[in-house]
């Protein structure tokens, strides 16, 4: 009956193909992305970038010219995803001095180290919009090689790098025209000013800001330093929402405290990053009930058991009143009861590429599983989420259709059947007997191509050999 | 008429008086506080602190043992009043160790400067509660003298003084062990973790705090220093004010934002301090609107324009996002609307003794019309808002009766009523002929004695003769 | 023969005692500072605060109405000294607005502290010199007790406690009126601004200083943060010294560095406090041989393994280039040398008594063996230096008769020989078998009277029970 | 006679000139460098790079195809030279994380700008050695355009750019790699540890240093930012100088005080740089008179009166220590009396190219004659020179021979003569009429070719069109 289902969607292919054109991959266990049980022997046809095709080995007529790439005893799944990355990563003066202008090739660079670790798509929400725009339209083309990029720009409400959501000091250090031209950047009339403004003034700044062509909005529910203030009033919030959807594009929350994440999910929003994160306090059940019954996508940033300790333990540091090992304590508890309740979540990582400098200056238990190393960070995901008691199969839904689903891309991605963009991971070993092995890369394939990842990145900026 | 009036309340005062307990003010010119024409030629009848009668010089009998205070060709007025002072003033590591332990002295020197200068109740709306309310009850047993006291504590939300909300670089240089202390005899668990709360658990938190015997409570819908952020959510909110109101006591905020502004008004609070200050953007009309709708009482701190001026020059200082003379400029329009639209007000000034090393230290611009030096804060209050269009006798009922009403304090003091206590000011010169004639003060009165004006304050801490 | 020599020292004394002044220590074993081997069953005679007459108990006539103080089984020393302490001990905004106008209150505590734990002289290199004064006279005087004080003043060519070389950081956060109150309190026109001089000018601003009545002169020849760094020129050096011995006063030294110890030497200095101290390069030879023929007398403040051990453990925190483990390390090493080079040196300790706030908040490895806690700081001096090798009797020269020859007292204290003051330690143990057995005291007696240690401090102030 | 003289210096040129190569200035006013009058309508043949002959343009022969260039109306002076510039100019970490890696392209650039405005010949006091050798040897090749280079590297003593000496704020802001990357470029192993170490082992590191090929040594007398203190001993310094001297080459210094001043001189430096700075007190006869004595050249960087008043005017915002204000009053008294004196002295500017960032956020006053902006630097020399009563013809030698002079490069350049390098530089109008004409500028020759001002720099990285 799943052949047949299979079967039926080759119809829905308007255009005839061509046998140079196709790719079949032979033999293969799938894991679809559905949630379906996995399916033994199977194929799949590609052709123009899309899944032609998925059906058992025996049903899949393989056309004469076509390339096929053998994966018998392999395991074949969507191509990754990542719901939170930020390609370009830094707020230090120093980084930012060193690398302003050239913004363009570290988000390529992010992107290639992000393709070759099985990350097909990802989704910036935090960064410099135009760069961020002008490398997604690029990758998008094939004019270079990346994981498929959605950009949000700036988080509402947030400064930029220079200011004192990220770096207070910055302000001390450095040049006036330098600081505003990052801020600028990054900010796009975006920042806190519109925390002033009334309801019907901020709309008239959203709409503006709309029309730049990203690909999603994100506003701050609670500020990024100051983690318990609230940024905007529900009625301001609801502007936001409104003038993202009127838009077209989805609408997703910074934030940090059970008030926020409540008034996120009162203001209708589509998704939540790191909804696991309320502060010192845990979720209340009901605040997680409203989240179901809204049906409000949640993302999770979780730390390994490596990575929580070595945080517990260097916590002593911080000032007296965030009490950060007391915030991720809250975090994980709350990571677990989510995976207990069965809601579905996603991956998500902060994810970027360190500037090697910061990185050697890092103490280091900050470089024990390092959760926001773009290239393994989603790969932590797994075991962090795994020691929580998420099953394999939840943990790639999490990863793949979940994520889809979210961003309403789940036409186009997140699984493996026909009509889709033929975006997929074949792994040597099973990710459902043990989902460390999606580690286990033996070919990563997008828009119907074999990624040669060898090669990537093309030009290391940030990544040492 | 209004002499029948007047002899009528003659008959409420339940008990005979002694004559050797009265005291009669003759001839005067009054000025009641109740917002009536002048009435000239009149003589006060004064028993058991309290006001017995007003009338007519010539219909009022004075008994023969009376003390008479002769005031032809004087004006009498109700006791001035400030609805917003800090008798504790100062958030320095310098100031508060070299008066921890005394905070009660300095507490007392400053009620008997107010007092004066014809303050005869203040309300202290930010300060360490327990040295408060001992000075408060000592005074109101007369034990010492002093204006009328009525405290808060904390601003519901911020720090104490070594927090982030006042002197956030404090931390570097003291040691943890006194800035613990200053701060917990602020904040008393209302500080900043109360933000991260879910609304039942913030109930039982002020429920506990208002067990402590404050006359009022005040709490921070946006940040001291992070003025456009908000602090509690609308359900917080509505939590502090019911339960400010379960305790019997006004219920009065901190805003500094359009938002904030409104949100105040929505969640049911009486008053709301320096409701002038909208941040970048005007009070919209509609916020106006409501605020006089739902008759929330509305303090303003304004400046006169020399201190404007002054200000605006020295903003150049500021960090550039918050636009400190933006801001004054935008409040000064609000409070120039107020004006015109006959909103009443209340005098509020936030004064307090400052410690002399760094009163010198201010640049010479922020010694021009010190608006928040207690003693002269409240003169100089008349002369920011007659510079702003204020007739003189609205500039009195914002000094007396309505500062009594919004603190539900009317039945006992605000007007010269009989009933009322005998809290007055005599003047050489006609207030309503020049506003500033405030400052000609003949005698000042406080629960029916004359004070000693002279003498006072009685230990010079912080003031210098 | 000894007893000889003791009992001529009878005739000495000018004037007949009475018998009621007389007081005698008798029976026990004696270390008399010279550094002659102990003697057993010795008298000591004490008249009109003198030591009388020293001999076998069998020699000694005891006056009829004389207080015998029995001390059969005990050990007798002179009363220790410490070369080096700070009795006003701290340079936190937090300490000098607390105490500030309450030093004298400080000064008296901290030398009774160290009176009751066997201090009888003390030698003050670093304070504010007009309540170091008048401490000193009252003492003196005999109105209060405490040990015997002499004091410094500043060291010339340093900051107050406000200034870089102690506190950089005050001036960000201290009023300027404050700041410079404290600052000219220790200064005294000896600050940095003496490095700007011509060695004429800088001449006459010595001798304007010295006629401040000091005890005796310190200067610094580094640094005190910038401890390679030179503070004058050799020629400016000369100046200084030339001008203390003018005046009659001994002249001491800062030094940090091998450069600055042999200016200091070359200089003509009387003594070097902390002369172990030679920075990243330990003492070359040459200079000690320099040091021991030109007879300079050497302070040293050695500390304990411990300590040590703390001290490197928390050396990662200070800045690169500084490498404070690394000196510590090369002070020790140093003061190994001079142990077994036998150079005699003097017991010095940097001690005070600290803020209890500040103390409180000191990382627990500085909590041990605090080498720097007056009352306790000179014990620790013995037991680090026992673990370097040095004899209990040359510890116990250097904190008696060493320190006395070095400033120029030794008429009058540092042995117990008769014409001395009768300042002196009864032990119930034996020094010379463990040097630790310096904090078993039984009594103290100053100036011929015994100390009532219970009651020290008279009035607490930074002490605790 | 003086014909005759120059046409005697033709004879010393060994080889024969082919007359392609030879170029000829005609009919000029020629000012020389060696403070002679001027003398008319003289023409200088060049050959092969160097002046071949001076001499009256009746006199000389022009060879055939010589290359004329006619200067009758002109004046020629020697190439300018700068004795004290640093063509890396920055220390912020916004400058070095912009510009790491391309310090040549920086070098070159401002090595082309100053040859664009007449300067010929440069001397870098500090920066970074590898790149300054670089460049220096690019330039000497004739790879690139550029003022000839003579450089130094470090401040013997002084940190790098990230050290307590230039930018103490640094190391919070800056990562560890990218610091030590820094601080080792400009210290080579001379920063601060030198201080550290005895006379004998300071030889051994100053003898590996001179290893590096530099031009000529400085190190720091006095500290950069401590100005009043002293960095080495004598015995220190004369190691120094003894080094610099026995690798031939040329020692100076930087000093700020009398007495780093006259230890300068005593130390037996050849020259000292910016040595009208003598802190807060004037130089004293004494050192005036011996540091002409012992013919130390004195290199001064003064200031115009606009841009003294400026800085003054801006002083009030310095730290109450150095008063700034005061340090350059002294600093221009001294340059008076030098003048005054006929004390020949050196152009010195410690010009650079700024990062046109931090140059924009300068105060304003701070953009008055900006004195160390370097192309303009040396003209505000002559302004400020001359207002100090220099006359144009000393001014002259103090940019041409006497720098020659004082860098033992006299036999090669800094006069208008047979056997020089033909660097020189011809003016429109009469610099001796008036100084300020040397911006006339109508052409610049170096090593005999005319420099193609127009297109300099060739590359424009930090200046703007």
């Amino acid at each position: 009956m799943k052949t047949l289902l299979l079967a039926a969607g080759l119809f829905t292919l308007a255009a005839p193909l061509s046998a140079q054109d196709t790719t079949v991959v032979t033999g293969a266990t799938i894991i679809d992305g559905t949630g379906r049980e996995p399916a033994r022997d199977v194929s799949i046809v590609i052709a123009g970038g899309n899944i032609v095709s998925v059906g058992s080995s025996a049903s899949i007529r393989i056309p004469k010219k076509a390339r096929v790439i053998p994966a018998q005893g392999k395991y074949v799944i969507p191509g990754l995803m990542d719901a939170n990355v930020h390609l370009v990563y830094g707020v230090s003066v120093e980084f930012l001095a060193r690398y302003e202008g050239r913004f363009e090739e570290l988000i390529a660079e992010a992107a290639q180290v992000g393709l070759a670790n099985g990350l097909t798509t990802v989704f910036d929400s935090w960064g410099p919009l135009t760069p961020l725009l002008a490398v997604r339209d690029r990758i998008a083309k094939g004019e270079i090689p990346g994981s498929r990029l959605y950009v949000a720009g700036n988080i509402i409400g947030l400064t930029g790098p220079f200011g004192r959501d990220f770096n207070a000091d910055a302000e001390k250090s450095v040049s006036k025209g330098f600081r505003n031209r990052i801020d600028e950047m990054w900010e796009e009339g975006t920042g806190p000013e519109l925390m002033w403004m009334t309801p019907d003034s901020l709309r008239l700044a959203i709409r503006r800001y709309t029309a730049r062509g990203m690909d999603f909005l994100k506003y701050a529910v609670s500020g990024h330093t100051q983690m318990e203030m609230l940024m905007f009033s529900p009625e301001q919030q609801r502007v936001i929402v409104e003038e993202g959807h009127r838009a077209g594009i989805v609408v997703q929350t910074h934030t940090t405290s059970v008030e926020s994440l409540r008034q996120a999910i009162e203001a209708g929003v589509d998704l939540m990053q790191h909804c696991s994160i309320s502060g010192r306090v845990p979720i209340p059940d009901a605040t997680l009930a409203l989240l179901q019954s809204r049906k409000v996508w949640c993302a999770v940033q979780p730390v390994t058991k490596v990575r929580l300790d070595a945080t517990v333990a260097a916590a002593t540091s911080f000032p007296r009143r965030v009490f950060y090992d007391e915030l991720i304590k809250v975090e994980e508890a709350n990571e677990r009861r989510m995976v207990a309740a069965g809601i579905p979540v996603l991956l998500a990582t902060d994810a970027g590429i360190m500037n090697p400098d910061e990185h050697d200056a890092l103490p280091e238990a900050m470089k024990k599983d390092e959760n926001t190393d773009h290239g393994q960070a989603h790969f932590l995901w797994f075991k962090a989420m795994a020691e929580k008691g998420m099953k394999p199969m939840d943990a790639i839904l999490a990863a793949t259709s979940n994520i889809a689903k979210a961003y309403h891309k789940d036409r186009e991605i997140g699984t493996l059947e026909p009509g889709k963009r033929a975006d997929l991971v074949i792994l040597d070993a099973d990710p459902l007997a043990d989902i460390m092995n999606v580690m286990k890369i033996s070919v990563v394939m997008k828009d119907g191509a074999v990624v040669d990842r060898a090669v990537l990145p093309l030009k290391r900026v940030l990544t040492r050999k």
